[in-house]
């Protein structure tokens, strides 16, 4: 396993930073001024706040390893960003989340109403972005853009809906495999394999084997959600920036709680799963530490992160398959060393 | 003024059923059936409880007014009718409206996290629909009907923010022209013109003239929304399906209440000024009911409905001088009648 820090980290981190400036200098520029008020300044309000840029930085170097310039893909970057940044925008209010990129989530700071309309406001620019395809691609290859991203769309909702599900049933017999199955839909589509198929796309301008990085992003979205799993339970609040222990006051399912549900003793199921069925402002402290604590105990965070790791040097190796000749080159170097990267980094 | 009951107001009534049958019924058949729970069965939910289909009628009338087959418009039809959904699903979250249609509203039923996530699969369907344009009309056409989209949401988006920027700034220094700007973008925009306009680009599949028919939807829409307004206040439950006076509730700024603000005295403005200062849970029955009676007793409601009726001419006027020839059929009498319906209607 490669370590982030260290000569790989380093350059994983450097190629981050060069796609994430480029798409977001294109995001900002895309952004109107003006206007009413609570609209278009919101917008960015995400975007401003650090992130990774990793979505935009898959698709970017996806169509350079496929012999695109990064310019063929820029609309298919800011793209998939802005889409982020809406679904960020909406899972806040979905899941009642207090904290993002170390600052007040959107609809805490400016109320819900104001919240879900920047969220949209966002998709839309997403969309506007999308169509710039057809002047720059041509009618043909913007129409698969906009295929593709009906499809990644369909994915994310339906994803979306299982986990929304799973806390409203207050589901509690969930095994690894339902686990990675939402999280195919919900994570791995959008922030990997769709910026991967758009950057093919992009880059070739052939309709066909869109798909030769799907596995890659599959396993790598997987490795990289789980690591956000556990993050959220033994992250430093001022690198993840978001508030430490919240998935366990939302009650999300994470590998990490399905892996406890299916180890604990009867009692301390029966304890979680009755602190499972509060809404989130029934639920205390105590509790929570509680939970946090046998999850440590149990060593069901460090069991997620072995998963993680397994996921993502299969991760590795179907890049390698695919990336075939460019696997030597700068953004196939990249798109590997990335695959340490979401299980290694600290935020 | 013609009555919408009598001759003209039947005529309506049946157009509008036909019409909403033909895209309702090409609306559930969108709909995927079995996916996750809490998603595909919910985007039904809406459409299925009692709704005009105005916006569906506006588009197929206009389509067949134009010259087209009403087969032509049912994508554009369908569309905007689940656009119109999915904003009524967001619109119930942001102003946490209680009732729609007669039933709960969906977040009230099933919660924030499903409801949000309902609405923005309901938006998918939508352009899926609006993207089925391209191997019925032509890549060209399906082109423009998404310029007119992106068109159509902007404008709805920043009306949007309008509405939900006078409320968290307890605005209270509004007349009627900020009414009216804001009602052209948040209803009018969506309701008619944009119905309108892709209505005519279906029909003539060309890309010039579309907007022929905007100041008619402009004037149509403004009246729309009055007359909503006036039966939030003064409408019967089992007609109007809303909770009676839920704007109040909700620090609406209608310009019944704008009305008010302008014409009350210095200590009923300070108590209602107090009143909108408050948030919806802050507020109370008897402060309603308060002001519920001083709308009506300083004859706000009616004024208003005059305002509405005086659109309505407008509208028919305008309509009349952009048919032509048209106004002579059945489609161009519907639409010339609607101008009626919709400020004579009790849902």
């Amino acid at each position: 396993m490669a370590p982030t820090t260290g000569v790989a980290g380093d350059h994983v981190e450097r190629m981050l930073a060069r796609y994430r400036d480029l798409a977001l200098g294109a995001l900002l520029d895309d952004v109107p001024a003006g206007g009413p008020r609570y609209l278009y300044d919101l917008v960015t309000e995400y975007p401003r706040r650090w992130g990774k840029g990793l979505r935009a930085a898959l698709c970017l170097a996806t169509c350079r390893a496929f012999g695109g310039a990064p310019s063929v893909g820029l609309n298919a970057a800011v793209t998939v960003e802005l889409f982020h940044n809406a679904f960020l925008i909406h899972d806040d209010i979905q899941d009642a989340s207090e904290q993002r990129r170390g600052g007040r989530t959107l609809h805490a700071e400016y109320g819900v109403g104001v919240a879900l309309n920047v969220g949209n406001m966002t998709n839309l620019l997403a969309l506007q972005r999308l169509a710039a395809n057809r002047a720059a691609l041509g009618s043909g290859i913007a129409w698969r853009l906009f295929e593709e991203t009906e499809l990644m769309l369909r994915h994310s909702l339906e994803g979306q809906a299982i986990e929304v599900g799973w806390i409203r049933d207050n589901v509690g017999d969930l095994d690894a495999d339902d686990y990675y199955r939402m999280c195919l839909k919900k994570t791995s589509w959008y922030t990997c394999i769709y910026p991967c198929r758009t950057g093919i796309l992009a880059a070739t301008g052939r309709e066909r084997a869109v798909d030769v990085l799907d596995r890659y992003g599959w396993y790598l979205g997987a490795a990289f959600q789980i690591q956000d799993d556990a993050l959220n339970l033994t992250g430093d609040y001022a690198d993840y920036g978001k508030e430490i222990a919240g998935d366990l006051w939302e009650g999300k399912r994470t590998l990490i709680l399905i892996d406890f549900l299916r180890r604990c003793t009867a009692d301390e199921r029966e304890r979680l799963v009755e602190f499972l069925g509060r809404t989130r402002a029934q639920r205390t402290a105590a509790e929570v530490r509680w939970l946090h604590g046998r999850l440590l105990a149990y060593d069901c965070v460090e069991a997620a992160r072995r998963s993680a790791r397994d996921l993502a040097a299969a991760a590795r190796r179907e890049g390698e398959r695919a990336l075939g000749s460019a696997v030597d080159t700068e953004d196939g170097r990249f798109l590997l060393d990335l695959t340490d990267y979401v299980v290694d980094r600290s935020r």
